[in-house]
């Protein structure tokens, strides 16, 4: 069965439309470095995975996926494509804008990238919502995951290219992963300052890396900050499928709204 | 093999810029109405399609493709999803930009829309070019398949949703291609104007058709200009390898420079 | 003793600069409704509070306080005033460069409003940060009492006008508070969203209300959520305090690097 | 008798934008090098002369020339004025948003700089379009002049500063033009591309020279991609001609539109 | 003799720069209504006028004139056209930034429109100046004959289509004044405001009148605010002398900087 | 009794409003050096002062102060900081159009820093009238006291740091003042330039000194233009009085339009 709006012709996007009573899911993610054993789409990956899954279990409108994010500090290894967060504000609210039009007035921005992508989506999502009456949500899935974690000592925390983005990789995309190739780059406890969304202590808001300080980060780590090798496909199943079961329970609220 | 730069991971990449000489594809599409029988996707799939069989038969770089493209005309039709031009230009900007920092110095752009994209891709080139220091091709199939088309003169001419791009499709995406929704609306000659690059006579330039007279057409027609009804397939798969061979010619041409 | 940048003549800022080690604080607040019994200016009071009793502790270069931000959802209510988000990116970028042309490097954006101008802070953080080669941390006072705040569950959570503000403005600036004024809106848990930092489970990111659905809601509660009548000057007193100490060790940090 | 509605006082503008039917004529050419023995306005002279000469057989409204284009391709060679692309996009839309507040909503843009200015005119046409509701034209002489340029084999192909351009300029500025000082610099065959409207063979699309490429043709060949010796005022003339009655049947059109 | 720059060929130009010693004048009019006895281009006649009486005397590349001008309160009356502050700025610097590159570094931009251009163009002279190293004049008229006026108290003040532009016409462009269409509308004194610039009493600053405002005072006036019925030919002459002299020393004085 | 908008909440703002009858003054003034003897402050420190006097003898709302201007011509003294002038516009749209939401359709723009913010102030208040149909005066102490310091010969003219802004910083505030550091720089009289508003002769239009330029004369006169050694507290207490005059007839004229 058809999900994506691309496979659709037009006829068939109307219906489609109609039964999903106005859901979108647009998702987002980047192309950017995630170590020796993870692709570089990773990102992308995740969050067109979960819209996928998602759509076998609620009626929902695909849009066709972004794959390109913003993460200047990813720009020190090769194959990163950073996009300007105006550039990605304007791409996304001209993609809400179009389907605004065709009746779509509620929509989840997936954001496989976390913490950074939120930033620009929460201004497009503004725009979005008072410009045009429509409802956006962002659905990431560090936050959305935080109960499930919690619950899993033994992974985590956020990082990058770590033990739960490598188990959610390993599950869903199996042969695009080398685990072998990883080292671990284990989380050293910062005073002030952490990624990590169950981080309970004080902390300073997040800022991107400077490209001069990640190039020396990289150079040790590889690009990976965080623990691979704990990576197991197991894991990686139950988070995607908790993952999912939020999702669709995202799209079930807008459709009750 | 992996060919599309988001499943290698960084350290593939490098290698892959190296044997590439440089050069990338950037696939650009647009996810628009294409009549009852074609999907909204079907200028990306061309793109992406042509991108995937040259780099079966030459090394190059194959960069995520663009979904969307400008196609304000066809925002009559549900499904649609029109950039403006400016986000486009920024959004191939900053890939170009990211990935010239990888060493990625030659671009091959492949409009998979036609006489639409081009526009814009233009104004990215010139900033690329003389900004950047690259060298930036625009690969559009109507343009690149004159002679091809010219040979075939019960194919054609050049519209939306026309036997040549119908059959294009029904060679590369069968399962996608609906032949028997589709009406035919031959394009009649109109003094002064023609969308089609064989066209031989004085014409205005192109500017796309007000939405309030896109609407009129697409009563009248779902959407189609052109006789979808003479398509075959066997003319698509020629088509298809005239572009690839095309488009392995420029991308050979670039790593001789 | 002179504190403020725009009291010193250029003689005695170029000395401060030296003193302060390169650093300097730009205290950013928000003019905007918060409550009967809270003025408008309740955010930048909160940030240059900070600020000042910061630097009677440490050699600190304070800019002149950002009096607005960014609050579309706040509208609702008189006197508010929302900048866009553009135009602060903007603005802090245009000091912190003329600031950086002066020998400033380092620099503690303060953010007395939380949540929301966050967003706009970490996409001028990172622009300064890579075009400027300076330093940037956002000292936000939500984010850096979270140890604080955990420890005294009579109080909170975050939510606006809200018991924790309230107490810190009594501290503050008793003379701008009318607590008699306040009601209580208790914020009841809202299954998959919150915007305390301090929320443990799953959430959806934020994105600011809507200002039709905010309008429905200052109708109810005049603008507050949270139980302003736990307030207590004590507790102000404490909070500020703890701030102030985290404030002044960021600095500290940043002069030993 | 007055023609340009610089001449006119308002009285006499606001009767010829009743008696044009709302029809006006924006020329825009380009102020750029092309070679040793034509003015570096050509381009302006061409959109200009053709816009005046139309005027003494048409009701046309003619607004102010637009002198400078876009051009970066050219800036190689002294007094050649490029004007950003989306400069010319703002001015022209500016222009026609204006006029269009007096009653004017048909617009035919000339372009007097061929190939080049299309671009941002295709951009700008569709915008007031489709945000003013107005009908935009662009009338290109290299595009309005192929039947006529195929009926004489000896002249062309469209290159720059070459036979058609010098005969035409011959015609109508002859004082302006140096003939002995011309070189002759053939266009040679290039596979793959042309940027000659007849040109009937597979082909990339036009994106500009880079300053850099230009540089070394500039050195060779003056700044001249033709044959001028090959000029003659009579083709000039019968090429203007041409041109005039096309242009005379395009406002026509639109009057009975 | 040439004296535009689009009269010369690039050789030409290339010879007339060096002449000049790199001293170029930029041309800024407006098209706008002028009363029914002025033509809409009268500003623009008046900076093109002079640029190319001070060319007669003195060295110096004359670059093409920019018809439009930023007049948001004159559209009212038909013909006028108004382009935005933003479009000006960077019409002009794409302009200054061009003729820079072939060795122009010192412009005098004659300000045709008074008062309400000066705006926009101290702005991008500022730019022009910091960004290209370049030195920027601005010639305004009005400012310009600030001692030429006061010694003919029987003229002025500054008002619009006033006696002292209608007098430069009258000399400058006989055919073009229809003195006889011409109504008085004699300036009131205004307590703290007035544009003229010898006005010597406490003022409010220049903003452009509001559209609404604007047309009250159209429909009593035909645009007028002055009175042209004390216009002559002979005053106009000696003005347009005074700012020629002028015009002349400001060139001299960039040329011997 | 509190004056500012960010002193009262928002029940007290929508008092303020009302009894304002609409009228709120924005005061804008600049951190930027001032000689030896000056605060930085002293523009931010002229408006909001003027702004705070009336205040007291006329209801009007005060809005937040803007510290910050354009001043790029002042970067060459340490603490200086320039906005660019696009921030600067925006800035004040932004905040006059939130505070238009809460019904004040009349605004006072009070520029402490002369002539040089008006330029932006001017731009800003013409797309203020005429997008949001509120009206903007821009009140200049220099323009607004040409009559009082005509009376006055043996002060001024208007230069930088000058003994007119030292006199009114001894008035307004004394503690911040150090007379013994400043250098006199008296203003020699150049042809066909000033920046005094009561200079009668030809002058060029004021463009800020470019950065090179300023540097030699900072060095040379520390940052002054004028003779401070003229100011005296007792001038100073007057001129402030006639601004505050003229500051509440204008309000005065605005309420009773």
């Amino acid at each position: 069965m058809k999900k994506w709006l691309y496979e659709m012709s037009w006829q068939e996007a109307a219906d489609q439309i109609k039964e999903a009573q106005g859901v979108a899911i647009i998702p987002v993610g980047s192309v950017e470095q995630h170590g020796p054993h993870l692709p570089l789409g990773t990102d992308s990956y995740v969050a067109i995975g979960l819209a996928q899954a998602a759509a076998e279990e609620a009626n929902v409108v695909l849009a066709p996926p972004v794959w390109t994010g913003w993460c200047p500090h990813h720009m020190v290894l090769p194959g990163t494509i950073s996009i300007q967060a105006e550039t990605m504000i304007n791409l996304i609210l001209d993609m809400i804008s179009s389907l605004h039009c065709h009746g779509i007035d509620k929509f989840i921005l997936i954001n496989g990238h976390r913490i950074v992508n939120t930033v620009w989506m929460q201004i497009a999502g503004e725009k979005a919502q008072n410009q045009l009456g429509v409802t956006i949500k962002i659905f990431d899935p560090a936050y959305m995951s935080k109960d499930f974690v919690a619950a899993h000592p033994d992974m985590g925390p956020v990082g990058h290219a770590e033990e739960i983005e490598s188990s959610h990789m390993m599950y869903m995309h199996p042969d695009l992963v080398h685990l072998e190739k990883a080292v671990d780059n284990p989380i050293q406890p910062s005073e002030l300052y952490s990624v990590d969304p169950l981080y309970a202590h004080d902390t300073l808001c997040y800022v991107p890396t400077p490209v001069s300080a990640a190039k020396k980060h990289a150079q040790k780590a590889l690009g990976i900050t965080g623990s691979p090798s704990k990576s197991n496909v197991e894991f990686g199943k139950r988070y995607h499928e908790h993952l999912v079961k939020r999702l669709v329970k995202v799209i079930n609220m807008l459709q009750e709204e």
